[in-house]
């Protein structure tokens, strides 16, 4: 359990204590996001379907939580010398906007395929954009790089324990919200790139309700968090493939992040393109949310009936909105 | 004022007290919709400008929260005659969707011109549509036949103290939540077709804080209001005008919407379809909100400067996301 000591007496990286305090820290600062239904979606899964609209939440994504959450701690002396951090976009943008607030110079390490939006977001807050080959070059050595010439403090993504007590609270506010409808929801669902969001929000609701099953979702031809499960140890995506997905397109599982998803979720479900283009446009029809790819992966995979939810309560998190207008656009006319 | 006695000694027939009893009747079947804000609006406009997020309410629109309370209140006898209604789009899925959840039967008049997503949408909730032409036929009179054939109850879309009452809880739900972060709006902008969600939401407002201001806001080509509250009298809509706000197309202001307006409004602003595209992309963008023409005419009019917002807290409401698909993929284009 990830709120017990691990096996080598080592205490829990994560805990809900450590969740809780992060959503004290980042309170003044976020969006409580709503947790809605839709009574259509509801009748057609003969099911309960609460959607964590975190496409809400500041700079269109979850990662806004993190990002606050790791800035806010970081001491005067490395604030002046600026932070560094590599993203597919939505932690950098996260990054940029909580660096902006407090005056801190940020450079991001973006890849050159990066959707024009979330580049033109993240140098509209200020910060210096570094694109990068994702086929030829190495997000973490051009960012280690970068610290080393400057002494930037690196804002990692996934595999630091504040960010992950950050996205945690996206987890908190869905058991709050659920407690405030007099709900326990018998599943959460999040999608997984480098696997911060669904260890932290995972850890929150196992630790309030030890019995809601926790999946993580993945898109096709990157399914190394799945494939890593099943295995017993980190694999990564073999090169080549494709998605829409460009915010779950992270290489591998943490180094941090892993054992806790292994110890938390109860199954990893993966998505293909044409289910994740489906929810985008059940997004917006039924609840007028602007959703990236990576953001319906969870909707996808119940829409499309991974699992069976007849009768029970499940809560997707909707965890961005950051897409470009002209890839809307085409998804949105089929 | 409105919560006052009227000159002629009959008592007012919409009051805070009506609105907040509204309030409670609908409270279990709508969506508490958030009020939001963006740090990037914010700065742009040197101001604090809360958005309140009708878009997202059940049926993707305000109108749900009248035609919910109208229709919890109609007797056993009348339920099962069923409902007639005219509407553009928005009030007739609400209509619908509210008779569906108590099985009373539903016809919707709708234009033959309205959005393809509202009349399926209509369908969808079981209700009849029928279609009418507006170069050649009057709304009133089909539905006005029906309900004399039939024996439905008319659910008028705006000239109802019921309806006004539930478009009212908008109105409330900003001043309760704009009280939550301490804040006493200067201003409150809202759309204008038949007047009811201003007259009813500008009640709470002005009765909450007598000092907002209220604006309505039109149409260019459908300025019935503007023109009626110069010459202080109903006024007309001329043929002919085109615009993208279907929502907002109402041939003349309402006999009971009217004279509460007329005592209301600050002023009636007025926005062109360019300023409407604009404020739709800026959702799109910043919000992550997918909306409908007329539902951000009161953002169009604020981020093309129409009032001088600059040092004060503003609110619109966002107050439908009925688009068609092809629409809304063309305007995201530009």
């Amino acid at each position: 359990m990830p709120s017990k000591s691990t096996e080598s007496g080592t205490p829990p990286i994560l805990t809900l204590a450590r969740i809780r305090q992060a959503a004290e820290r980042i309170g003044p600062f976020i969006v409580r996001t709503p947790l809605l239904e839709n009574p259509r979606l509801n009748e057609r899964l003969q099911a309960r379907l609460l959607l964590k609209l975190e496409a809400l939440q500041h700079t269109g994504s979850f990662t806004f939580r993190g990002a606050c959450n790791r800035i806010e701690q970081l001491p005067d002396a490395q604030r002046q010398r600026g932070v560094v951090a590599w993203s597919s976009g939505n932690h950098g943008q996260a990054v940029a906007a909580n660096c902006a607030r407090r005056g801190i110079p940020a450079t991001i390490v973006m890849p050159h395929t990066a959707p024009r939006l979330k580049i033109d977001a993240t140098r509209a807050q200020g910060a210096i954009v570094r694109l990068y080959d994702r086929a030829i070059e190495n997000r973490e050595e051009i960012g280690r790089q970068i610290s080393e010439r400057t002494g930037a403090t690196i804002i990692h993504p996934y595999d630091d324990p504040d960010i992950m007590a950050g996205q945690g609270t996206v987890g908190l506010e869905i058991m709050q919200q659920c407690a405030e409808r007099g709900l326990r929801p018998d599943a959460v669902l999040a999608g997984v790139g480098g696997g911060g969001l669904i260890a932290g929000a995972g850890t929150a609701v196992r630790a309030l309700n030890a019995a809601t099953r926790l999946y993580a979702v993945e898109p096709a031809g990157f399914d190394d968090t799945a494939r890593s499960l099943a295995l017993g140890e980190r694999q990564s995506n073999t090169g080549g493939a494709e998605s829409l997905c460009d915010a779950l397109m992270d290489p591998t599982p943490g180094a941090l992040t892993f054992p806790l998803n292994r110890a938390l979720l109860t199954d990893v479900l993966v998505v293909s393109d044409s289910e994740v283009r489906t929810a985008m446009r059940a997004c917006f029809e039924h609840l007028k949310i602007v959703t990236e790819p990576g953001g319906v992966a969870p909707l996808a995979a119940i829409l499309s009936g991974k699992i069976d939810v007849r009768g029970t309560t499940s809560v997707v998190v909707i965890s961005g909105g950051n897409v470009d207008a002209a890839l809307f656009a085409r998804i949105l006319q089929g």
